[in-house]
């Protein structure tokens, strides 16, 4: 893995103060969780393809999933059970399990019964995961092979070989841990994620997994995550495409010191940031992206009217190749909103773009464009809503990536 | 112009029995028509840049436009004239006259203004185009010494001219005209169109006026053109991207043969499919296109679920890289399908994929991609609507076409 530059601009994350990155962290960090990640046959190349997370003590979790009106076999699975009560995740990457029909969703089914009969759960404890091309069946003689092989491999080090595993075509592994002081001891969290580097087409999928030894409830988790999706991998778009795969899965230990006072607030805000800490990079890593960009509409008459105007933004192909050729294009920031506003009450003026603060129109605006990581801010002068998104650019290597490597 | 191929799918314009192509036709084969195309200096490289078509008789018009939620200054001034009136049109090519506010109100007025005084017609009478560059004032100088220099140049021979007059960066003109032989003579349709070929950023612009000699009343030529319209142009996709300025306008001088029984729907069908046959090759002379693809969806639950399913495959990035590189990738249909119907109920099946009537998977349907138009039939086994859309792929030479060359 070639690797790709880290999230520059901090202030994207939203971090409570004294969140800390922790030098070589990963999902094993935080107390309670083992992992483990094999090479079971699935990549060509021979990398690790199948990994597991286990909670060595009894986890709260939650879990959320694409809206994909096609569903993997994997997410329909997961979402026949209790999400609140996953102990473990097992994750292949190289087929994705989805469009397989009714023999996807049992081959599914075993890989969650396969993993629970090793590490002495219920089948209903175990989140199913699988990534890569869509359409195809999974080699389950390689899989049952492998889930002995890395069940007995899970250990307090091996969350970086995990995140190694759920890759598929990505240039790094996006995951890490961090810790967050509260008044009475040390909370941390730990993530792996993967993006959508693609080599073979169709490998499209968003996976993540955060852990964290943090003393929260069942119902608060489910906030906690659902508001950290919310505002990280929701707010990404590489392309504009819906996976059917896509998951989070969240699961806390409650090793960590009691929280009281604000400290819940800020456990959220901590989750929140490390989730959107491993999106950006998703950005970052995208399909021959060469820059990623906030997409900040400001003054939209409400909340849907912001993330339409943002989402019609950032995945126009006009936008998106102008970002790549640093073209201050103003014309084309106005044209999308005027296509997102199409049918809407009448629009009274043109919007006004700033990039990084500095009027669209400006001397220093292609300078701007030459940065990795900047902010398009569009006002439209309408309300007071707002919206943030996080975006790549549309490049060659987009092309090359998409339509040169035939599956 | 260097050309592209012609349509070579005669099914797809659903044309009636019997219309025929007119050698060297234009705007203005049907009687009843003049025009013209000059260079008055907008064009960088020296090319016709200023065009007008006059009815020399009294004709009857339709006019529509885009639904843009920021038109530019000429769909604005258009929309406060009546739309059945018009007896001329001004184009100008170089700049879009959009994102101009007030200043741009008033140029697009004056346009008319100095057209209406050479033609002795009202500005009310003249409708104003302008496509290019967006965001840019015109040089209302240039436009002001060319008007009278194309007024003076109006004739029967011009309607190539004005045809060239109003390409940007097209590869070849899309214009023509046809012949329908009815009982009781023969009705002539012209049509002059442009599209998006792209050199310089910004310009995405399509434009077409079709002249008829058919005597029809202005409230059938409304519905006529309506469904011309819905049937051709808003069946396009190049890159999902909405101009402020596309505008399609129809003129109809009635000096053609008396129409009885069911030549009035005949002449319908006529217009609809030389709207269709331009509109096809804005398609093939799309940005860098090398495929044009009919989407056709079927067995959708209602006629918005089938147009909705069939733009998230024409648009998809991922659809269109994998026609560029002919790949049968049948996973990211069903991924674009799953993603369009997002929240609609459960979706019980995966949907059935023909390329040209072949099953997607079959040994033969790499040489179907291969063909520069082909059908991709998806059915969707949840009701009985259906849409067909025609789209372009996503090359390379999209990418360098607006991102290399800065504005």
């Amino acid at each position: 893995m070639s690797g790709f530059p880290p999230v520059v601009r901090q202030d994207w994350l939203g971090a409570p103060d004294g969140l800390a990155l922790i030098p070589d962290g990963s999902v094993t960090t935080p107390g309670g969780f083992v992992a483990g990640g094999v090479a079971c046959g699935l990549k060509a190349s021979g990398a690790r393809d199948l990994g597991v997370v286990r909670a060595t003590r009894p986890a709260v979790s939650w879990l959320l999933d694409t809206t994909n009106a096609l569903p993997s076999a994997p997410v329909r699975l997961n979402r026949t059970r209790d999400r609140s009560g996953f102990q473990a995740v097992v994750v292949n990457a190289g087929i994705a399990n989805a469009a397989t029909g009714s023999a996807g969703d049992r081959d599914a089914r075993r890989m969650s019964e396969l993993v629970a009969a090793e590490l002495d759960l219920t089948p209903e404890q175990v989140v199913v995961s699988s990534t890569g091309v869509i359409g195809e069946r999974l080699h389950m003689d390689r899989i049952a092979a492998g889930i002995p092989a890395v069940c007995a491999a899970l250990s307090g080090d091996g969350g970086r070989a995990f995140n190694e595993a759920i890759c598929t075509t990505d240039r790094a592994v996006k995951g890490g841990a961090f810790r967050l002081p509260l008044d009475r001891g040390v909370v941390q969290i730990g993530i792996a994620a993967k993006g959508a580097g693609m080599i073979r087409p169709t490998m499209a999928t968003m996976l993540a997994y955060v852990t964290t030894d943090a003393a929260v409830a069942a119902a608060d988790l489910e906030a906690i995550t659902r508001r950290a999706g919310a505002g990280s991998f929701n707010r990404i778009s590489v392309d504009g495409q819906m996976s059917p795969s896509d998951t989070l899965l969240v699961m806390a230990s409650g090793g960590g010191p009691p929280l009281s006072g604000d400290d819940l607030g800020r456990v959220a805000d901590a989750i929140l940031a490390v989730c959107r800490w491993a999106a950006i990079q998703i950005v970052k890593d995208g399909e021959g992206a060469e820059h990623a960009v906030r997409v900040m509409v400001r003054d939209a008459r409400d909340a849907d009217e912001a993330e339409r105007v943002a989402r019609a933004i950032g995945d126009s192909p006009l936008v998106k190749t102008a970002i790549f050729g640093r073209d201050p294009n103003w014309g084309r920031i106005s044209q999308a909103v005027g296509h997102a506003l199409a049918g809407a009450p009448e629009v009274a003026c043109e919007p006004a773009v700033l990039l990084d603060g500095m009027q669209i129109g400006a001397a220093g605006a292609r300078a701007v464009m030459a940065l990795a990581e900047y902010d398009i801010e569009v006002a439209l002068g309408r309300g007071g809503a707002q919206y943030d998104l996080w975006v790549s650019d549309l490049t060659h290597a987009y092309v090359t990536l998409n339509a040169e490597y035939h599956t």
